[in-house]
């Protein structure tokens, strides 16, 4: 292979690194609904999210005129302990493939936490240290967001609280462990140190938690002190700000060598690693300046774009929080037991869903033995073990590329690896062991999901 | 901080990836002592290696003239994947302390693999493959030589059997199960595939396994077939060789920013990360061209340098493999059951041993609950989750970083963080609990060990 073309790995030097993140929100000429607070029906004032949220956090949320957004040196001087991340040109599976399509894939899991998460959780904890507040809480399911912010506390010195969903953190107590090695209390929930906890425990003896209540008990935990605050790792505009480092850093990259995306693909869960990674791009297709296929994936079992409705719901299954406008299979829809390839939430990203509603984007669901057999493909040909989330994304970029290769098109597909499937080996095993099976919602799931969505003016 | 002084984190670009090892043996002027066939006490031939071993790892092994060898051209395509690996300046750490020493360190978990086994096992399945071998063996204890050489086999399409140590494959399920994804055959160790298998659990029933035992195994496994040989992971000569990757690209990173060391550390085991991250500083110094303090960092529960003997001893427990003159506890050496923090071996390279046996080097040993401590201060002030392995390291460069604090000495200070952490929460469990104890062998257990080295002429 000769050396003067592009390289495998094409890593930006850290005077690169992104100044500033791209406010998709600002671009857009069809701004998405506000958030509605739940009592009176009306748009969320920035007062009452300032309860919940850190300050700066909420006037990003809330920010629908500066395209550009400073990233503060603080945070700049963090993400050089990992960023720029490397776009690698997968020169291996195109060659195993053997497809004329050129595959770039920006690759997150490069650092300790493994996944994209740490783009925001640094920023997060950077302006809660700056409000001069002690502590932060949050939940987590699987454990990639609460390990990302594990380590941004640790850095900036701050408490954090993870409410860890009980019967993942007894399946899952590497990824327990990992977030006490960097100093982070982890609390199974329900637990009895809140109101919340106590209540479910006293209703429902035994049970294994959720995720709607790990954020109940972290919200009460966050608004019963004035020094501290709740933070989220995905669905908020603020969080999908913060990962636009992933974009800028994608398109610095590539216009380096002078190549453009044909297709930019990423997996959607909450839909902050999607909506991240597209930024940029797509600010330039809302002015008009590319034609760019964007496709968001999602799991077949958890299928919120292909399959929900477009509505005011909550964000969460206990239903404490302010109410988004998105897509969303209801906030009571579970995912079937045996879906192992995360992305389990049951609503999207408000900025996401209004790209998808106006047509700027395309999605598509895959069943999880695809993704793992994709995820293992990748695997064994380019070295690095994706996590299951970011696995949906490799599945269809294999699929395009394979119909590159029946047309003959040199299409240059752009997707997102999101992270390391290192806390994924159970997964794995399944598949390995041959157990794994795919489940789609029937109707009467969807049904039962889409009962649970607020029955309110704004929804007729 | 600003922009143009020495980066975070110093990537050398892939057209800088070393094009050839760096052969400490063919640069030493007192050349170790050759291994012997244990039946005959006389030197191993080339011919009687190249049963067990590749042949061209054996003509490496033994090649003690040629100073470069080159890296061929598909196992550097193969490189490109992971490297070149970042050498990073640890800002941070060096604010943390306090301390007036730069303090710099090479990663080498920077793959999915997690650790840098990853740079032999490719270079060893390349030569298998090239060679026109089908399949290859190994054993692996703690899962990092396995899962590097599981990925190296994929990569060029050798079936690989992984003999793991039994309760190891029972205590790290995922460490299996990557291997698994990866396409090898792991079989835990003793089975009844092999007649050492068989024997061993015919005397010993329901045995957990040793590693001694596992060599046995697939040493049997590959000398009973014409298309399969034998691959190790550490102690032997071409696997130094291949690891002076590590030492090459620290020393070309280093002279491109004008920087040189002061200081070298680095963990023991086998001794082949050590002896790689040394080799091109080590060969300058046995020239005479620079004064480095080289530092060996052991577990003081298996302190093979510091209290070792330095006589012929048998590569394995089970007393199969050729003798090498190392330093060494003796074959039947175990260290104690609550020993968590790796590098077990009861050996050390012969490289190493005779460089240490020469006064080129120096080594100390420490003890786990402050390498833990270490590590943990580590990850939350530099981000990265260290493995307890190369976290030996760290527990000393913050040492003597300490030591500069207090003398006000400037030195630069550079050390080799071998992988990461992320398959090894089961031991930081037990240093966040609170629950590691530390265990220095008494007289009586080397006294123990030393009673398993052969009674041979060449150790009177």
């Amino acid at each position: 292979m000769s050396e003067n073309k592009i390289p495998y790995k094409i890593y930006l030097s850290e005077t690169e690194i992104p100044k500033q993140w791209y406010n998709l929100n600002a671009v857009m000429k069809i701004k998405h609904d506000p958030f509605l607070n739940p009592a009176t029906l009306k748009p969320c004032t920035a007062d009452e999210l300032k309860e919940v949220f850190c300050s700066e956090c909420v006037d990003q949320e809330l920010n629908r005129k500066d395209v550009y957004i400073d990233i503060p040196e603080e945070i700049r001087d963090f993400y050089k302990m990992y960023r720029p991340s490397p776009l690698v040109r997968a020169y291996c599976l195109e060659k195993a493939l053997g497809t004329p399509a050129k595959i770039y894939y920006k690759f997150e899991g490069n650092n300790t936490s493994g996944s994209h998460k740490l783009n925001s959780a640094v920023a997060q904890a950077y302006y809660a240290k700056k409000q001069g507040l002690k502590s932060v809480t949050t939940e987590t399911g699987a454990g990639q967001w609460g390990t990302a912010l594990s380590m941004a506390c640790a850095y900036f010195g701050l408490d954090l609280t993870v409410y860890m969903v009980k019967v993942s953190s007894e399946q899952k107590p590497h990824r327990r462990e990992v977030m006490r090695t960097y100093g982070a209390k982890v609390v199974a929930s329900p637990s009895d140190t809140t109101e919340a906890g106590r209540k479910i425990l006293k209703e429902f003896p035994g049970t294994g938690g959720s995720l709607g209540c790990a954020i109940s008990e972290a919200v009460e935990k966050a608004v019963t002190s004035d020094s501290c605050r709740y933070v989220l790792g995905s669905v908020l505009d603020h969080v999908v700000l913060h990962q636009s480092v992933i974009g800028m850093e994608s398109k610095a990259a590539m216009e380096k060598y002078g190549v453009s995306p044909d297709m930019i693909i990423g997996c959607c869960g909450g839909g902050s690693n999607f909506g991240g990674l597209i930024a940029p791009f797509m600010g330039e297709k809302i002015q008009g300046k590319n034609n760019i296929d964007f496709i968001g994936v999602e799991p077949a079992s958890c299928p919120s774009l292909t399959r929900g409705r477009y509505v005011y719901d909550f964000c969460d299954s206990a239903k404490i929080t302010p109410l988004a406008k998105m897509y969303t299979l209801g906030c009571g829809f579970m995912p079937a037991a045996n879906h192992a390839g995360g992305l389990r939430y049951h609503g999207m990203s408000p900025i996401v869903s209004a790209l998808y509603n106006q047509g700027y984007m395309r999605a598509v669901s895959v069943e999880q033995t695809k993704v793992f057999e994709a995820a293992e493909m990748f695997a064994r040909i380019e070295g690095i073990l994706p996590a299951p989330e970011s696995s949906h994304a490799i599945r269809v970029a294999v699929d395009e590329a394979l119909k590159c290769k029946e047309t003959g098109e040199e299409k240059t597909i752009l997707f997102g690896l999101t992270g390391t499937g290192y806390f994924d080996m159970s997964a794995y095993k399944q598949y390995n062991d041959g157990t794994m099976k795919d489940s789609i919602p029937d109707e009467a799931s969807l049904a039962q999901g889409f009962s649970t969505i607020p029955d309110i003016p704004q929804n007729k």
